[in-house]
């Protein structure tokens, strides 16, 4: 197969047009403050679902020939995927099974069920996932459609950035949160084919970062265990082979965030944005607020990706990055 | 003066096309299930500022003549409006001062200083804010820019209806927040100009309905007393001469919400729609989700007409919600 095009991505986003929210593109004075130059951020945690993800699982279900969907489509996912998933067989009228973590949020999983999905779970790190999917969908004669592995899921979430770099050319440096690979991957294609000397910014949490350090050895590598991270969607030990692909070539680097940082992104997106963005989908902005992407010279694009957090689980997030601020303030 | 006219809106919106931010408007399908009908919310917590207020500040303060604004802008405002005029001052660089309650929640506040404003607290019901501002405006040459009760303030924020009325030309009721009544009068009017049978419904705190006893007076009404509301955006004592001749002549119903009915939309807007909705800005929301709109058929349109509060204060409102509904559980 070649490799992902723009073209791809384009095509996906003529077939997502009438289903897909366009996301707004948001900037506030504040964060260019702090920040220390002009910030976009593409509010994908108001797409439909709460996640880029739902573009990626439309626009591959949808364009799998019919025969092959009619009994269903199955899915792995630490939640954002799956909702997407029932959401995309719901308006294709076909049934969703999808595989969660059981540790997975709740409001994931609750979201799956009230659009008509069927949830199976399994121990992260014990169980083998895709063994799982791949036994039920031989078993019920299902389609699988990969959360990241996919030329089409990758085409899909790439249209996010074709919708804020036509808005905003002036980007000159793209920040995007590194899980399965599948955003940063479609988001790079498209940024590079629109403008050539854009920088494309990978971002993992510091504990989960098998797509940096598959860089620097110059192959894919895996972690030998289940990253440890409030980032419960980028928790990946290894990039996906057609990911890997594509953002081995086109990233210009991929940088790290901590927990603080982003429990402090996320509280910044609340005050300033407006905004709920769950710990993996601020990732990109905690890598901007922690001034760890290397930028020279004008506008800054964000992507938040999610907003898959319940407000308990968000206030005990926050509120612990408050708390561990205090002794500094002393 | 002549009525509000949709032709102010629509100048209105030319005016603002540069400079305020085209919000989103979202849906999601468990907002459908738990209003028992198709809801599209426009976010205006996502407008520059957080809030409807920019529009109808910057639409007004722009339509100055230079030599009336050039020595500088003084406004009054629960905070949202503040923030407003001192974003509209600084795009068309020229100093403002806000007159701002003592009470106002600290992000507002905040957000006027990182403006450039200057701010002026008055205590609240002990002294004429009014008086207070006329009196600076006076002292220091200032062009005073109403919280609501102009023309041009109403037109321009009756441009985040036209906005939404354009996108979703299947909405049948459109409801919106009543404060000053700017919003609701410029929304009333260009609704009844796009769709003469729309259904326009206000929302008031149940303390605080001042427009609501005065369109069953038949007649402007004073409350004694100064609202005890969560929702500090919409605690007026009596509505606006400007706003009130169009609302008493467009608004087909005014229901009100109490601060229960508040806390579970705010706490509704962060799971589903993932949006930060501050009390008055959840208001039209609330009604919805208690069921106290009127409504027979086709789509509800809600604004969600700003998002100024801060991560400790949502978490203490949410969370007095879920307490008083344990009883209920028991």
């Amino acid at each position: 197969m070649t490799d992902l095009t723009a073209r791809d991505v384009q095509d996906a986003a003529a077939n997502l047009d009438p289903v897909a929210a366009r996301t707004p593109a948001l900037t506030t004075l504040s964060l260019d403050q702090a920040a220390g130059w002009p910030v976009v951020c593409k509010a994908e945690s108001l797409q439909r679902t709460g996640s880029f993800k739902f573009r990626g699982a439309y626009h591959h279900a949808s364009s799998l020939p019919v025969k092959e969907r009619t009994r269903g489509l199955i899915g792995a996912s630490s939640g954002n995927h799956a909702q997407a998933l029932a959401l995309a067989g719901r308006l294709l009228e076909v049934p969703v099974t999808v595989v969660i973590p059981a540790d997975a949020p709740a409001p994931k999983v609750e979201g799956v069920r009230t659009l008509g999905g069927r949830v199976v779970t399994y121990r992260r790190g014990l169980e083998d996932r895709d063994a799982l999917v791949a036994d039920i969908a031989a078993r019920d004669g299902l389609a699988v459609v990969p959360s990241a592995n996919s030329r089409r899921v990758m085409a899909g979430a790439g249209t996010a950035a074709l919708e804020l770099l036509t808005e905003h050319p002036e980007i000159e440096t793209l920040v995007v949160p590194v899980g399965g690979g599948g955003l940063a991957a479609g988001s790079a294609t498209i940024a590079k084919h629109l403008n050539p000397g854009i920088k494309v910014i990978g971002v993992e949490p510091e504990d989960g970062a098998d797509t940096l350090l598959s860089m620097r050895c110059g192959r894919r590598i895996a972690l030998p265990d289940v990253p440890s991270t409030i980032a419960d969607g980028l928790g990946h030990t290894s990039p996906s082979p057609l990911t890997w692909a594509v953002n081995s070539r086109l990233l210009d680097d991929v940088v790290t965030v901590t927990d603080h940082d982003i429990t402090t992104a996320m509280a910044f997106a609340f005050r300033h944005l407006k905004i709920v963005a769950e710990p993996s989908g601020a990732c990109a902005l905690a890598a901007v607020l922690a001034s760890h992407v290397p930028h020279e010279s004008g506008t800054i694009g964000v992507v938040i990706s999610g907003g898959g957090v319940d407000a308990p689980t968000f206030h005990r997030l926050i509120s612990q990055t408050a708390r561990r601020k205090e002794p500094a303030r002393a």
